[in-house]
């Protein structure tokens, strides 16, 4: 249509495209979920509905966008991850935060009262997310950002389930025992749970202890033998694909079902069993 | 709480700092919204209801966050804007923009139900915004902005309407329509909506034909007598305020109520009359 | 001339644009100066023709570059100012930056033996220089920045001057100078000269306590009265101008001398006088 | 020292740091050489003398910086690499870029005379030069980048040999020359070579047919038994190594020699008998 005299101003507009050839991750947190979690009166130390429903608007995510290889949650937050292929929006890095970030939002609204039948959403406190990418070069790199989310998420859990015992089941003030925990190691809290509550932490949910992982499934593959600790350092493809293959590509993604896990990722078997992830090459769909 | 040894994948998130003392322009554009808006039946060239379900997300996205100024919405777009002084999460792009984002999505789907009562979201039917920051260095620059925008919505209006009025009043298929309206001017257009269809457009609604400002409601000021066409260039104020005055302009904004209004935004007179919005400096809250 | 199938790779540049209509600075550092400047024995604490050398190398660059509107030079370091309307190079900033090194460096090391004509260049000692551009919005934030730059001239040329007094003058060692000299303000400076070695720190030469201001050269206009510390904020012009437009006043720019000065940028006189610094609009030519 | 109220106009420098674990080149270019060329009336299509200026000046910027691991000449241009794991200048962009640029200005004019004896420099005819950083995220990516530069100084040498040989000996004029060159491939020009001046394109000189290469010397190894075209993907080693790791690495570095070589560098064998440039791990110094 007709242009005016002000359209100079989209000048002003600064290009934002990721490098090529990179793993991109795109992590979205919750807003002020503290607040949030103390209004709807979530469970303590894991709300296993709010769980739920994190994984449900992470899942259509994954649904709406076929370019998403994973994607990891725990907590309030979740990663998806691009691949280094992916030519989704031209790699525009504020067009992939946002897309994902306003569709997550709209699930997790949406879907709310499937899992809080009880607790109607009331302003001000509606959810919201913000959001961020950040690119990896490698799949080595891809490999330690989803264990750094992994462990944080054990660090994290093993310290809230162990202080909401002490304070749910042992009748402790909060401060007393944050005191108590404050400098402490693994086996320290082991020892407390098992010891005061006879809590076995290794007995604890999958979900809570690992978070969840979230993929397309395809036929799993048998993993040669490969040595642990030694990281699969296959390197990123170079060079491009045609629009038609990726159309191609997405469209076979697309048929794949979302799964949602709660495993390691840490070790490589994970990662051998399902090389489609880091290949970005559909495999088999499973019978 | 602890850490672990893939705590360094932190190193490789980049900073996005947006240019100290430059006016920050949030725009958010709804995805697929052709699609969205034929999926729930929108009145064609403009939804009444809509409009106003956008113009209440974004009254709401103007109440969570006082550092805004002001914003303009037309169609399924709308522009948020932040103040040079603004320090909101140290300006860092991605956070200011998918916050904005993430709770126009909230409040949009929230009150849905509100403005469209017989027509439930239904998925993968969810709405959805992208968004991206651009900024400005000068007053003239945002002023620019603006009334690009502004022209904009006159000259998709203009032609939404007289399209429309061939179409579902004259009896027009789109195509025949689409190539009588192409290489038109203003004035053709029209002359069509007034011989055609006897329709002033001059008497159109003013949200359909100016779009809709919002901003925090002060004591308006009496204009200066300033030239027609001269642009008010005052520049931004250098330097930095401390958290506490920030803090401090912040409460008074919030007790501003912010109102929607369908006004001129191109020419002097509504900026000299609501100072405040160049400013950043807070008026006098009305009797 | 023909592609190769490795062309691709050239999609991994990034574009490194200068956002439109703000001033941009290129502060050149000369790397390593303490150790050269001690291999050639540069007189303490100013060695003239070192100074004579930066300011003539950068009168080159000034002529080579009529975009350039003013330069400041203090000690190794030199700040050269590109207006907001510069399009050259498209604004890209390595394409800027290096330009100006790689220029400044050359006529450095060419015009070395007009200045030290008995102390040949020796490798590795080499002069070299880094470079960065900064951006400024407002007239006002470039003008803070110039004046950043000649206050930090006084506040170090004041302390060298003292400090190698001490030294040199008073005997002391250069541990017993620096110790006396922790934590003294600028009158505690002044009097130590003055009582110790009868010297009047205003008396220095200008050239040591302002530094060096390059411009091109106009007719001086009469400065209207302008309060004291008021900042002249006329804001940046908007919008571009053609390339005709530019290249026209390319030529009037370099038909002006650049001029060597040491004088006070920081108060309005300065600016008010050479208004074609900040407008970017050439005066008229001396007589 | 002192600080002073301007000192907040540094917030204004944005951070330029390059993505870690990925390759930096920094290619440089000759500002407008085709001018600089013909005035000092260099040898067409190649100058001896000027290459091996470029190449003596490269040799200087690799023995001051340890950092790089290879670089590569052709034309006016030159190639800079350094590893994934520089951490030079915590990896800002601009630092290492004008770094290069200003140090090899430097040398190419200090050398100048050495080469050109009969003709000394005259301004403004000073030699100067631009550059930018790019980052490449994988092995692979670096070798294609290398091959581009070396398959580009093939197509253009074969062409400039072609063209000069058929104006300077066959007397046509360039313009004529140009337009039956037009269109050829590579057979043509070969054939034209042979035919009219009994010229084997094969048998010219290597550094005209495969620029310069310049690497540390260390023990070649013995390559193993890698199949042609496969390219050695062996992935970018992530994490970081300490500052005194990163400082003894530098000094094996300094201690091998620097060597200029005219070689294939788009088969394994090179990268595969000089594992060190690749791997980042010094090798054995040759005895």
């Amino acid at each position: 249509m007709a242009n005016s005299k002000y359209e100079y101003v989209k000048d002003f507009e600064q290009t934002d495209v990721l490098l090529p050839s990179t793993w991109i991750v795109v992590r979205i947190d919750g807003k002020g979920f503290h607040k949030f979690s103390d209004h709807y009166q979530f469970t303590k130390p894991n709300d296993r509905r709010a769980l739920d429903l994190m994984n449900a608007a992470a899942v259509e995510v994954m649904k709406e966008l076929p370019d998403l290889c994973i994607a990891y949650g725990v907590s309030d937050e979740f990663s998806f991850v691009f691949h280094p292929n992916c030519q989704l929006f031209e790699r525009r890095s504020a067009k992939l935060v946002t897309t994902i970030v306003s569709a997550f939002t709209g699930y997790y609204i949406y879907k709310w009262s499937e899992y809080f039948p009880s607790m109607p959403l009331q302003p001000p406190y509606l959810p919201s997310f913000d959001g961020r990418a950040v690119i990896y070069p490698s799949n080595g790199l891809l490999r330690d950002y989803m264990s750094w989310r992994q462990v944080d998420c054990h660090i994290n859990n093993l310290y809230n389930t162990t202080f909401w015992m002490m304070v749910l089941k042992g009748g402790m003030s909060n401060t007393d025992a944050e005191q108590e925990l404050k400098g402490t190691v693994s086996g320290d809290k082991n020892e407390i749970l098992f010891k005061r509550f006879g809590i076995n932490y290794n007995n604890e949910e999958e979900i809570y202890k690992k978070g969840s992982v979230l993929y397309r499934q395809f036929e799993l593959q048998e993993p040669e033998l490969v040595q642990e600790g030694e990281v699969d350092n296959t390197t990123v493809p170079e060079g491009k694909q045609s629009r038609t293959q990726q159309e191609r590509l997405r469209k076979l993604r697309r048929k794949a079902q979302v799964v949602v896990d709660h495993v390691d990722i840490i070790k490589n078997d994970f990662w051998d069993r399902r090389p489609w992830i880091l290949s970005g090459k559909p495999g088999k769909l499973p019978a």
